[in-house]
């Protein structure tokens, strides 16, 4: 486990950032011409880190450094900085297990929590672009490349079981990242915390019933449980649409300091939640009625293909790669015992099906009543209908997490979201 | 994680083991009188390490030593020394959850893998003393009291996440002691390996049928996936009645060099499946028909109280000291809160029952067909009467494991039981 070396670290601004890259001949070779020259620029959105993107002559770096505590809220919440590390550790895993789709690594400075990797240009957050209305061709093909071979060949399908539980210890040490997750997706949302917040007066009604319902508490505790006690794979952990950078050719994951490992269906859920999330704010984004109409097709078209690719691959690899302890081909011999075997792994991913949707509801609860919110939604600036579209999203999210069993298919969740494209909510005030 | 430090090791042999307690002056004054005049014995009767009772002229002490090798199997099959530092680890554990249930810790030399206890006199092994027929009226209450109280309070339900993950990967060195039971247990007596045996020729048609079982395949590998991948909880891991020592007041847990984090059945299950097989070894241990009869009427009701005492003692430490990040009870305040909170309580009690008696049965198929058997059936001198004892045993753990649902409490498991008593199996040979 890395332990903090407080006394080397310091927060790196403009001057400090130049000279230690200037100290880096590859780097400095990298960017080229005089570091005095160097353009640096702050440009960090997100909720916990600094962010650099540093330009020289020839080139162009981006650099992250962990500050030691969350962004979004200041010094009055620590956070270790340690999270760099198994940032960096997962980064470079998963830049082995799916080449391509993660930003270059250039370089890792431990004692200063600071990563320089590949400028991503002209990448743009993905979620920007489904705000806009963007369609992304690449993105199925890549992101479902991304999760089959990630989780696969991190799981006991791939691992022998000596070296999975070597790996788990070795993110043992991220809990502080985790315990986020578990506060602000599965515990702060369903119940009354100084930091939710919702779009009032409108969903107050809904925020309330939702802190009732106690048969949504037991899903939401059934579902941290399997997110505490279920190192299924190495996850990213946080991969939402603002951990993607996309253009209409390329895609990349970014950001995987929340990695550990944990349930499979916590990371396919992400990305179909936040898929779901792009889908029922679209209506908050028209200008005129219907103009989203083919983006919305796509969208939905989107989350179907991404769990049916995500599946297709996963299935293909553990037919063909299977070198982990879990269901050993020996036990299933013959014609008879591979198809025993077959009819296993589709209900292996039944119930990775069941998993994900339910973690795709709470990705989704989260961002309309706790604390971190998302731009879908919060940049409808008619509050009445931001709030229309969040219910909606939540109204799908209840089901798919209290009534689960009832949601066999992915075509069963888009069916449910197109109903609800116009379902109009009882909003309060 | 512990390292071997194969240059300090040396296996102790009596003069080795006299001259190391001698420098130990706690030890030296327990013991008392002279060094030389100590008795000595090695009575080592496990599968893997020395075991010597050491008397002096005023108390005696139990000295168990790692050896670099399976012991059963011999220097063919090495197996590392850092076991004796998890065995320690977990035993002062359990010594601080369950106290009085264990052997008191009086010394441990890491480098010589070598644990100095309190001699346990005059327990014996129970199995020993199941295979004599004797009841044991004080086992139920320490067993569910060992079992509740190890397995809830190293669980997520009492313990931070935070705390609990460090706690797994303090275990997760201990992988080749777990590799022994995904293989022996999980995979081997499901299909031709060479260090299976089992009572030939009469059980030649039922192992066959068991290689050739699909269904059996499909539901031991989903329990060994549960096995390499749910850290439930600080298992014991090899909970069977030769690793409990008792006198008919008195029950002390030996052994826990197997613990891991892993899932709470196996444990339970492992207390339910000796139980078992000692209630099927019965009938071959007469001398005249029915004479075991009382023994083996609290045979089965033991393995009812088992199960229903730890259901119990678990459910009253979850509702009184549930300090955990699992299910956080304000997510169910109030009244109706606190009623819905009782009833998952108790479907969660429910998972756990169907875990337990998969895992029961697979600890009672891995005794009748994989390398290492025990003396309940082995002490059946008549191969016939072994046999028709074992395949009764093997035809309920195929119910429990395949067909979990039909057993929804444990009067299905014992009932079951009941009705094999007398039932005639087809031999071959």
């Amino acid at each position: 486990m890395a332990q903090q070396q407080a006394g080397d670290y310091r927060i790196l601004h403009e001057a400090g950032l130049r000279d230690h890259l200037a100290g880096l001949s590859d780097l400095k070779a990298l960017l080229g011409g005089d570091p005095a020259s160097w353009s640096i620029t702050e440009v960090g959105d997100g909720n916990l880190n600094l962010v650099f993107i540093v330009k020289g002559a020839r080139g162009g770096v981006a650099v992250k450094q962990a500050l030691p505590y969350v962004r979004l809220v200041g010094e009055s919440w620590p956070l270790p900085l340690s999270r760099a590390h198994y940032e960096y550790l997962a980064l470079s895993k998963q830049a082995q297990l799916a080449p391509g789709l993660v930003p270059a690594l250039l370089h890792h400075n431990e004692r200063l929590a600071l990563t320089v990797m590949e400028l991503l240009e002209p990448h743009i957050i993905m979620r920007k672009g489904l705000v806009a209305g963007t369609q992304y061709p690449r993105f199925v093909d890549d992101i479902t490349t991304f999760t089959a071979r990630t989780l696969f060949f991190t799981s006991d399908l791939a691992l022998p079981a000596a070296g999975k539980k070597e790996a788990i210890a070795a993110f043992a040490g991220n809990h502080a990242l985790c315990k986020i997750t578990e506060d602000l997706i599965f515990t702060d949302p369903y119940r009354i915390a100084e930091q939710n917040r919702w779009t009032a007066p409108y969903l107050d009604g809904l925020a309330a019933s939702m802190r009732d319902d106690m048969e949504l508490h037991v899903a939401i505790s059934r579902l941290k449980l399997k997110f505490i006690a279920s190192p299924e794979a190495l996850l990213h952990g946080d991969l939402h649409t603002g951990s993607i950078m996309v253009t209409e050719s390329q895609t990349r994951v970014i950001d995987p300091e929340f990695a550990f490992y944990g349930p499979m269906g916590f990371d396919v859920g992400a990305v179909l939640a936040n898929l779901l999330m792009a889908y029922f704010a679209s209506a908050g984004h028209e200008r005129t009625p219907g103009e989203r109409q083919a983006f919305e097709r796509w969208v939905l078209e989107t989350v179907e293909k991404v769990w049916i690719e995500f599946a297709r691959k996963f299935l293909d690899l553990w037919r063909t790669q299977a070198r982990g302890d879990a269901y050993p081909v020996s036990l299933f011999p013959g014609e008879k015992g591979a198809m025993r075997l077959e009819a296993e792994r589709h209900a292996y991913m039944q119930r990775l099906f069941t998993d994900t949707i339910g973690f795709a509801a709470a990705k989704s609860i989260r961002r309309i009543f706790g604390l971190a919110h998302n731009a879908d939604f919060e940049l409808i600036a008619d509050l009445k209908s931001r709030a229309t579209s969040e219910a909606r999203a939540v109204r799908l999210a209840r089901g798919m997490m209290v009534e689960a069993a009832a949601f066999r298919t992915i075509f069963d969740v888009t069916g449910a979201a197109r109903k609800l494209r116009d379902w109009q909510p009882e909003l309060s005030g």
